[in-house]
């Protein structure tokens, strides 16, 4: 194996270069083994063996750069940086991170994990590199997805004006998750199937003639030329245009052109974009086919590539399936997506309803405030969105949404611990952020026929209203009931006395398998399910102070600004005489691993929650 | 007065064409006389006048839309739909809004306040149009400077499927609020100038032998060739590149033409994009000169362009000077600003440290991980900001600086309420969206000591931290306080008992009042100035919860999130058998008007607290 020779960094430049081939196709075996078992990005990874290994056969790391976009790409990254062993751990829990991480290498250069944010990383590098007189080189490997990402065009806006070197590589495989969207895609397109170049001499024959002045009203006719025109251009004058030097397109297969290509890009003084394409799930027959479904994936069999355990129904199945539901019936409703139609739950949606459904790209402020736009017309808009992301929106949800007080229905998926994906992706600040926004209401589910009754409610409610539900299994249970939903009014499970638990979705079920523990120990526990975090159910929360000597609150969230804090700033501002407990995750990242690992060391699992209850209860 | 004649929508199309000119110019005169006397935007709207004008004569308002981008530019819009009398209560209290507002007229179609959202709400109400079976025209209207912001390409990218009419007017006058920088601005310059006619067919003919294609290492000859070919394009084709039809440039000055473009514009089933140049400041001369100076004012004196009253010394120019003196001494110290030098007050340091200062247009996304980048290699970045405009960077700020625990300080300006620019920049949220981001640590000054000695501990300090401080007069007094400061340590000003004021930095002046106060009705007063409102000085609450039997919590910010309900939460999480009174704004936006009267009307004035302070204590 040539790959076994590979410990250390920069080991790759003792492979000679009639092996890259070989090493290529044992790097895709490796990850294609390891992520079978384990589980990962799989796709995205395939595509960049080739890639990967030019820029580290090209740079001198650590001292030179590479930010990965997004992160989830830098498998060969790790591999080529002495992290074989790291994927028997893949983002297990103290085991090897799925995105790139200071803290296990000096090769990982800057954290990556939300999409769109390599170029500003890299161009702050690049500019401290020239204040500290550092000449290492920068490289942002970016995907045309991330792309549309607006922070990723504000990044190279401001690229434009730099003096010195800075490469950007675009790697352009059509795809985000799903298939990409919009103008961007569209261009990049034309330049991969060599639009550009066809009828050059022809065209430019005819666009001579009508040199292009607008003020006639000659609207038809000068775009006739236009068209012609274009064809003239050589790839990249969008990127030109900006004030970024276009290379490329290069083959993004082609160890050796890669490799010359970045050491030609490396001579100039100047933000460069190298435009490379590859091919997602490359080298991978089944994932090449379907690259959305190998994008993230659990344990497989590589022959079939199905999934080794069937997954339970999920809360974002549910979501879709009720979307559909609620689409029949009214007109108005549209649902949008961040370049995510799959993740969210709204590929059937766009099947059945294709002029109702937007997929705006990534490009998470944009969809708030173009969902804002339909609901100033009186539509109702459903924005479907991981807890995460919806972080990019937090301005244009109070600016454009709230101020307003339009009508937005936010469908907030992963919300609470996502698992393996870490520290980025943990949807466990949402009740926060939307917590001090005015005029939004905030629900959260306790099983699936309170989300189906709670979207149902939210898309009937004149305002913003945001659901916030987790990954993963949908839970069945506590089936019983099913109070209607009401406008900031929570529902109470079981009512007794003593010890009262106020918990907010997830932890509804949590709670009541706390109280059948408590009660074995004889102690008479209520339940209530809150349902709205937004407004409080205050009517509620008074009753319960009366009654019981403990109030346990329970949330998957941090407590800084959460449900709990409120809860217990609104005892002491009434001056209720109980006392309070919070539940909640501590202030602080949660790293990746297994969700029930994670609660366990962050006490929000049953046994912590039972331990903590009794010793305020002095048992 | 022509102008006498236009009292409501739509009355100008009854104005003779010939009379245009005239009217422009007593438009010009009546903003320049209002403006004058109340103060507000003058130089963007004095640039928009003959626009806005054309736009009513094309379109048929309120059933068309338009949305202004930003928004203080819609003075003339105001005046033509009826609102001549709003400019004598132009900002004030109870009085016209200087921005879009709905509830102001159906003419105002969406509300604005931050930058580059127009062309998202814009899109959305077209998808809108098409599902509800309006054929409404619908113009956004935004600048070349909103342009750097990202959402503006994120909905660019999508608005390019349309295939229905959405009319974007880019208004070009070169200028957010200070100069543009950045690629697409320098792009814009040249068809300004006029640039790509240049040698037209000698370029051609230059191009024509090298057909470019990349492969063989010929990167300087291609980039030569490029420039070639670059002269051949005609204007705007960055944009039809995107897929969204360019039209122009058109005289932004010349009423006739703009309709007709306008007009031709709504025959295209697409999206299309009206390049108009414009001069900021147009007919007064003073504002042509200094536009800047002229972006936002008070009142002034006409023949001079000198401000009636003199302003006092701000918190701004505090941050100004101490930088000034940070920086000498720290070669690693950098500023970064989003299109505001000026209003952040660091022109100075970029006059005095031009290779350490960056404006990255307005870009705030990017301006914070752009930061990051910096702080990864070991610079120390000062990111100078609007508290409202810095809500656009939660998710970089969460994800980009502080999960990597990167040394950014954020310094924080028109924290609190800032008056007449009403909801959408009134600075009062920002501790609440900080207060729940692990590693964020978060600083509010007493007064102007208090921020010299602030952001230089924050310069010092290795890790995430914002100092907040307010718009206008820097406090002045209480200058026999000047404890040194210590991470997370409060100041305590007066230790007395029964009573202890807890106050955020604006508020620590008003608690020194209301102590004053509640001293002469015989009552004993603590004060605290907590300067960290993250981490809360838990030991000094501790102290506070013995000898005193209330506390009272003072903030400038929404009481949701902020600092009064954590100290509340951690009273009642520790059982301190003590009262708790926050005085915060309420969870609501707060409309324009002079500070004093929201603040009372808030209830969080020297008066309004003092009542509230004696209802608790029962006097």
């Amino acid at each position: 194996m040539i790959l076994e020779k590979i410990t250390a960094p920069n080991d790759i430049k003792k492979i000679k270069a009639d092996e890259y081939d070989l090493l290529a196709q044992e790097i895709r075996r490796f990850l294609i083994d390891k992520v079978s078992i384990r589980g990962g990005h799989l796709a995205s990874n395939l595509g960049v063996v080739e890639l990967t290994m030019a820029l580290h056969l090209a740079l001198d790391l650590p001292k030179d750069k590479i930010i990965w976009d997004v992160g989830h790409q830098a498998y060969t990254h790790k591999l080529l940086t002495g992290r074989a062993e790291g994927f028997d751990v893949l983002r297990k829990y103290g085991g090897m991170s799925g995105f790139p991480k200071k803290i296990e290498s000096d090769c990982d250069s800057f954290n990556t994990g939300h999409s769109s944010t390599s170029i500003s990383a890299g161009l702050g590098i690049v500019e401290a590199n020239r204040i500290n007189g550092s000449d290492a080189t920068v490289i942002s490997v970016i995907g045309d997805g991330a792309l549309t990402g607006g922070m990723a065009y504000e990044a190279l806006n401001n690229a434009s004006q730099l003096k010195r070197n800075f490469i950007i590589i675009l790697n352009d495989n059509e795809m985000s998750i799903s298939k990409n969207v919009g103008g961007v895609s569209g261009y990049l397109n034309n330049i991969r199937t060599g639009k550009f170049y066809n009828n050059l001499k022809s065209s430019v024959m005819n666009g001579l003639g009508k040199i292009p002045v607008y003020g006639d009203g000659l609207i038809q006719k000068i775009r006739k030329t236009k068209s012609g025109i274009k064809q003239l251009l050589i790839p990249g004058m969008l990127f030109e245009d900006m004030g970024i030097t276009y290379l490329g397109p290069v083959d993004g297969h082609d160890v050796k052109q890669l490799v010359k290509t970045i050491n030609d890009a490396k001579n100039l003084d100047r933000a460069v974009l190298i435009h490379v394409l590859t091919k997602k799930g490359k080298g991978y027959e089944l994932a090449e086919k379907q690259p959305e479904r190998f994008h993230g994936i659990g344990a497989f069999d590589i022959a079939t590539g199905e999934p080794v355990k069937k997954s339970e129904k999920s809360y974002t199945s549910v979501f879709s399936e009720t979307m559909l539901k609620l689409a029949k019936d009214n007109p108005k409703l549209v649902a949008v997506t961040a370049a995510m139609p799959d993740g969210t739950g709204l590929t059937a949606f766009r099947k059945r309803f294709p002029k109702r459904f937007f997929d705006v790209g990534i490009a998470e402020e944009h969809a708030v405030t173009f969902a804002a736009g339909m609901a100033s017309q009186g539509l109702k808009p459903v924005v479907a969105v991981y807890s995460s992301f919806l972080q990019r929106a937090y301005d244009q949800i109070l600016h454009d949404v709230c101020i307003q007080d339009l009508p937005v229905v936010f469908a907030i998926d992963r919300a609470g611990l996502v698992g393996s994906d870490g520290e980025t992706h943990q949807g466990i600040f949402d009740l926060s952020y939307l917590n001090s926004i005015p005029n939004m209401s905030v629900f959260a589910p306790k099983n699936i026929w309170d989300l189906e009754e709670g979207l149902k409610f939210a898309v009937g409610y004149n305002g913003p209203i945001a659901i916030r539900y987790p990954r993963g299994t949908a839970y069945s249970g506590l089936e019983e009931f099913q109070s209607p939903v009401v406008y900031g009014k929570s529902e109470i499970l079981y009512k007794e006395k003593d010890i009262a638990l106020l918990a907010v979705g997830s932890m509804v079920s949590v709670a009541a398998e706390v109280r059948e523990e408590l009660k074995k120990m004889g102690k008479y526990v209520s339940v209530v399910n809150m349902r709205f975090v937004k407004p409080i159910d205050e009517e509620c929360v008074e009753e319960m102070t009366k009654d019981h000597s403990l109030i346990v609150t329970l949330e998957e969230n941090v407590l800084s600004g959460g449900f709990g804090e409120k809860i217990s700033a609104y005892i002491k501002r009434n001056q209720y005489n109980i006392e309070v407990l919070n539940i909640a995750l501590p202030n602080a990242y949660v790293e990746h691993g297994n969700v029930n690992i994670l609660k366990q060391n962050s006490g929000i699992d049953k046994d912590s929650i039972i331990k903590r209850i009794c010793a305020c209860t002095d048992v």
